[in-house]
């Protein structure tokens, strides 16, 4: 099977990156979300990232305009679902959300259409049976598309394996590299990764081993990288990072998780909202002599 | 008091790029080790560094000749010893020789001098006594020296604060990031990071949730960095990382130091070993299509 026309639900951060690199892939795009706000801001995301694309040389100007007109965004989920071979779901991340959205679109769509979500830390098993097309369902999991440029590919156990090799294509012709997740596990591969590294960071913070900047400038330093754990939670937001750390049972989590707390009750939530562990625009980690 | 004159304690891999760097930085130093063969080699890999470090311009040729000629390298404790202001130790990673040599030192070094390990795992606070010099005695832990630019500086519980900053300032004057390790942790703060995070690399593996490949493939196209977990592993010494892993109780990690004792048993001891998790000079991680 060939996939000519992609159906996006939700046209928030995720959904409008993804709609634009299938659009520039020459792809066929519908984008759908249940505000028309949502559809209009999600424009103006596009129209801003082909702006840097552009900057950078990675698209000529004529690229980013035949993308856009490529792009249908609508309030139908009717014309939205229309002939679509994939739907790629970026709802919000929440379960009764989700399983709405699936139970939806589940009777909406045409037969051959295969239904992938980017779920972060939930389960494509959790939807797969509310979709009524179980075998047809899998995650495809996105992290940035235009600068982290891999996108999970994991199955739930009912999932059809012929699924797979479509999905890997799919993902090579989005310029992703994508990856096999072969059994069904929260966080995919990277983010559990992630979340490791980010727990022992914050054992050592919480366990008063060392400061927040000595933490970061460990990191930066011996991986050459431009920020560290503690800047990385920062961009994060505190909040996400919360989500998944709190339902951790450890006595570390659970620690690391108050200290989140405190710092989102205090409105530091990273940054997004102007300040987090460190303060922006302009954090120290930032400066030239934080690592001098 | 000035630290003008080092004294390092193990002529290998880390006590000569240690020497060197002191030696570049305008440091008296003087090389001990119980082998002439290991001083022999220290003298050809500080060339080797020396060569290369030129042919990068990050010195002249004559700022490597002279640093040379402030090294001296001997099988003699005493002359090894004599008015040291400060002693970094960097014999093979074992309590027992570690044990013997500060017994030793401790009764030969002049009053002044400051003791420093490079321990990578064990704890200062278990050769702070027997170094007769409790309050003197402080982990002073580098990386790679002139990759890995950051140098931990972990006090045990009855160090004395004041050589804190006179061991800040001595670590910039060797060009390194001091980072303080505010209590005795092991694996300070970057090992115990890193640690974590291979330890969930090596769980998605032993877990069956995804190949050694996709795995690094995750962490590099995310952190845009040259290797992920297993190239690292190979990169560290499988043997090394089992020392650490097979201490650890929990099933993950028991689960992922036995399969390390098969790559080891095998032979694979990583990248020196000519195979790991890759098989060398030419890792497929390396390769352009790697991540294509
Ligand atoms: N933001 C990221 O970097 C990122 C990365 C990977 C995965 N994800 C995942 O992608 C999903 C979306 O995340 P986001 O950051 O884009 O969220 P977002 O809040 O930016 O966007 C969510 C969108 O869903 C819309 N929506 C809500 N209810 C809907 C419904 N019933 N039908 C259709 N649309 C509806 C909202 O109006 C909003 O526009 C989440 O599952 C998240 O875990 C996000
Ligand atoms: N190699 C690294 O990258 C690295 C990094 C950080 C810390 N470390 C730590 O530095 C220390 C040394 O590691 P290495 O990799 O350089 O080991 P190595 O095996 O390369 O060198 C150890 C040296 O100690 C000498 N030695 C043995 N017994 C001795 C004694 N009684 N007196 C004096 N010298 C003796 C040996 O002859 C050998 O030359 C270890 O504690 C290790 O954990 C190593």
């Amino acid at each position: 099977m060939k996939i000519e026309k992609v159906c996006i639900l939700g046209a928030g951060t995720l959904g409008s990156r993804v709609a634009l690199q299938a659009a520039l892939s020459g792809y066929q795009v519908t984008v759908y979300d249940i505000k028309q706000e949502a559809l209009d801001s999600s424009l103006k995301v596009m129209k801003k990232i082909l702006n840097q694309l552009e900057k950078f040389s990675e698209i000529k100007a004529e690229e980013g305009i035949q993308a856009l007109s490529k792009i249908l965004f609508t309030l139908d989920p009717k014309v939205a679902v229309e002939d679509a071979d994939l739907i790629n779901e970026s709802v919000i991340e929440e379960i009764d959300i989700k399983e709405k959205v699936w139970k939806q679109f589940g009777e909406l769509a045409p037969e051959k259409t295969i239904f992938t979500t980017n779920t972060s830390f939930l389960l494509p098993s959790m939807f797969a049976d509310i979709s009524r097309r179980p075998d047809k369902f899998c995650a495809f999991h996105f992290h940035d598309v235009f600068y982290s440029k891999v996108v999970d590919i994991m199955p739930h156990p009912t999932t059809d394996a012929e699924i797979i090799p479509i999905l890997e294509d799919f993902g090579r012709a989005l310029k992703q590299v994508p990856v096999l997740v072969k059994k069904e596990n929260p966080g995919y591969i990277f983010n559990s990764m992630l979340m490791a590294f980010i727990g022992a960071a914050g054992k050592l913070l919480t366990g008063e081993v060392a400061s927040i900047e000595d933490i970061d400038r460990s990191w930066m330093v011996n991986f050459h990288m431009p920020m560290g754990p503690f800047g990385i939670l920062d961009s994060i937001g505190l909040d996400t990072a919360w989500h998944v750390t709190h339902k951790m049972p450890d006595r570390a989590s659970q620690a690391f998780a108050q200290l989140l707390e405190k710092y989102i009750k205090a409105g530091k939530l990273g940054e997004k909202a102007g300040e987090g562990f460190y303060q922006y625009p302009n954090p120290t980690y930032r400066e030239i002599n934080f690592l001098g």
